[in-house]
């Protein structure tokens, strides 16, 4: 049964088993924040852990918090938590640099470990970042890259197939490709994986050991509530590690950087995909986010996106029924990830204006308003604020004012 | 005159004209800290500044701070503060990355903009990072390292050299390359060059736009007291942006990044070297530190840091004269960055029993102790104190404790 009313919801919220999570995150009273899947909310115990990291480890142990404070460990240490969300057994997951520059090495390491093929194979619509750096390595060595439609995937493999480099959820339509399915054709026409993670970790379950996965990637900022810029991380199988050699061989891959050594030796571990020095501050509060994901566990949340999700499509269908919206996230909640898009002709300002209206989701080109809805401080009377604000919207057609037309840096 | 007790070192700090930058820095009374050459201290003002980015514009703000709270713009403001520092007009510094990724970009741009040319010529004695990136990148594409001693390098050029590629002041003995003539000899052989001022701003003046240089490098955590794996800056001179290639064409780095173009169109600014998502949190700390960098200025700075080296070395001379203690430094000022490195059999031990007496300084192998002088909050009695527990340790020979010789994990 679709609610009708808003108090239902509030029933839906009161019987769910993980609504105390939100009290846990230092959210805006009245605010209705449904873009966590672009930038996860606030965590209240990141303040407390950067008084600790900044004002006691660096301030009072300054240089020596390298030694004492757990800092050379923080990038293995939280990477294997993340892991243990994402299906990944310890010692194969590292959280360092961007999300681009982890994808630059994973499709290197992939080109280094299948020579003489020559083909990274992706969908056209895969976000640009990947579609980019992959286009960038090209530039570098032999190698190209075959971009094909979603539903040629499957087919499209050949004797020249180095990689297939996907995101597995979709950061429009939060549709979710088959990882088992997909890595084994892969594997089956001699070629590795790499999945970007953006939009899976701590939306919907993966489990990267269990689907043989080679190589991912993801992003700290979204759902795992990292904070804005947040380190990413890099997943290498452990069967590969040993046989694959970073294109950015940094100081802290090395087997001992302290040696000082002229010559580049890697590290017998995941370490040997680390760059720079380790961001400390950026981690810190990646860490807390990264606890309490590890406290709550990756199946329960998944299971209440989903539920939130097909509210939020049974709201929209019952109650905007009379408007050209349509929902462009797939129906099967098997099938999407913790997000919603709508399609619709003025779908930038009428997400300018719901924004403006306290309802905060974004837009992406050409007409989609995307709602995330991540388990942990999520409400079901969100999705009804959501939608009710939207058919406000539409029916005074307040969004028809120009200023909501004006683009904006970022949407 | 070389000072023959504390108080005349007192005296000296009572004249200092900088010495009230001290108290904007949170420091351990008693600590004689002399690591910020490897770590900078806290800068007072950070935990303000974290409350301000995390609790109201992460917190309150949400992704809205995107478009509201200047995130965007924060890799071109900071590196424009950055550049007033290292003598670039602005448009010319990015900060973003750590130092070994913005070294790996710098080395690709040399190779792209220098077709026909192979050889990346370094010193034998460069950071390691910067050695072993360049090692990496010969690896992806046809180019070669050649390494040779200091004294050569002047004379290493040839039609192949496509860049010279050096750290300006040497990370143990803290010595200065004559980025002018170099750049000017690089140039007339044909070749660009690369600089990675991680040891220098903040230590001495440098000119990048005066000296003609091409591409720099540098590292936000030493003396720019950015904070514990604070992100590093890279410098591309104007005239070569529109015709340089980032090899990591992340998003950030698009003209029109929230256009989710498919393909690639580099931004025609310095921005078209962004890789990935701007660490909002870990530039918030760095921006602190880079201000009152701005407001003190990096004249001033660098001759105190002369001062304090050289009465250093001075008191070194004097007072530990009955010792087997080698100045590895240059005794010249001017040929000098703001650190001292002493050369010592037993080293290592020396250190560890100076840092358990609280004088912190590091280690560099084989037997190199360092102690680095940053201008805004090291004093003259600093470095008094320092020479002082140093004769201590080695008087009562407190330094064969044989747990000194421990190695920990990071010197």
């Amino acid at each position: 049964m679709v609610p009708s009313s808003r108090d239902e919801c509030l029933v839906l919220d009161a019987r769910d088993a993980l609504a105390a999570w939100r009290a846990r995150f230092d959210l805006t009273d009245g605010l209705v924040y449904l873009d966590g899947n672009s930038l996860g909310a606030l965590p209240r115990g990141a303040g407390e852990a950067l008084e600790k990291v900044v004002g006691v480890e660096w301030g009072r142990g300054l240089v020596r918090s390298w030694n004492e404070a757990g800092w050379m460990e923080a990038p293995t240490r939280i990477g294997d938590k993340i892991g243990s969300l994402v299906g990944a057994a310890p010692g194969q997951v590292l959280v360092c640099d961007s999300t681009s520059v982890n994808l630059f090495k994973g499709v290197n390491l992939a080109l280094d470990l299948r020579p003489g093929r020559r083909t990274i194979l992706t969908e056209a619509g895969n976000f640009p970042t990947d579609r980019y750096i992959a286009a960038g390595v090209t530039r570098l060595r032999d190698a190209h890259v075959e971009s094909v439609d979603r539903a040629a995937l499957a087919e499209a493999f050949g004797d020249e197939t180095a990689l297939l480099y996907l995101t597995h959820v979709d950061f429009t339509t939060g549709e979710v490709h088959d990882m088992a399915a997909l890595t084994a054709a892969a594997h089956e026409a001699g070629a590795l994986v790499l999945w970007d993670l953006s939009h899976s970790a701590g939306a919907v379950e993966v489990a990267l050991d269990g689907c043989g996965v080679d190589l991912a990637v993801g992003c700290g900022y979204k759902y795992l509530n990292g904070g804005p810029g947040a380190p990413a991380y890099l997943y290498v199988a452990e069967r590969l590690q040993d046989h694959a050699h970073t294109p950015i061989p940094g100081w802290m891959g090395h087997e001992d950087p302290f040696a000082f050594a002229p010559d580049y030796a890697p590290a017998r571990s995941m370490r040997r995909f680390l760059a720079g020095t380790p961001p400390i501050v950026a981690l810190a509060t990646l860490e807390v986010a990264v606890d309490m994901w590890c406290e709550c566990g990756a199946a329960p949340a998944a299971a209440k996106s989903r539920a939130l999700t097909s509210l939020f499509i049974e709201l929209v269908d019952a109650r905007l029924g009379g408007w050209d919206i349509e929902v462009a996230s797939p129906r099967d909640a098997e099938k999407r990830g913790a997000q919603v898009a709508l399609r619709a002709e003025h779908g930038y300002a009428l997400m300018r204006a719901l924004i403006e209206r306290g309802v905060i989701g974004d837009f992406r080109p050409p007409d989609m308003m995307r709602f995330g809805f991540p388990a942990l401080y999520t409400r079901h009377v969100d999705a009804w604020d959501a939608v009710e604000t939207l058919r406000d919207v539409l029916d005074t057609e307040v969004w028809r004012d120009p200023r909501y037309a004006e683009r904006l840096p970022v949407t």
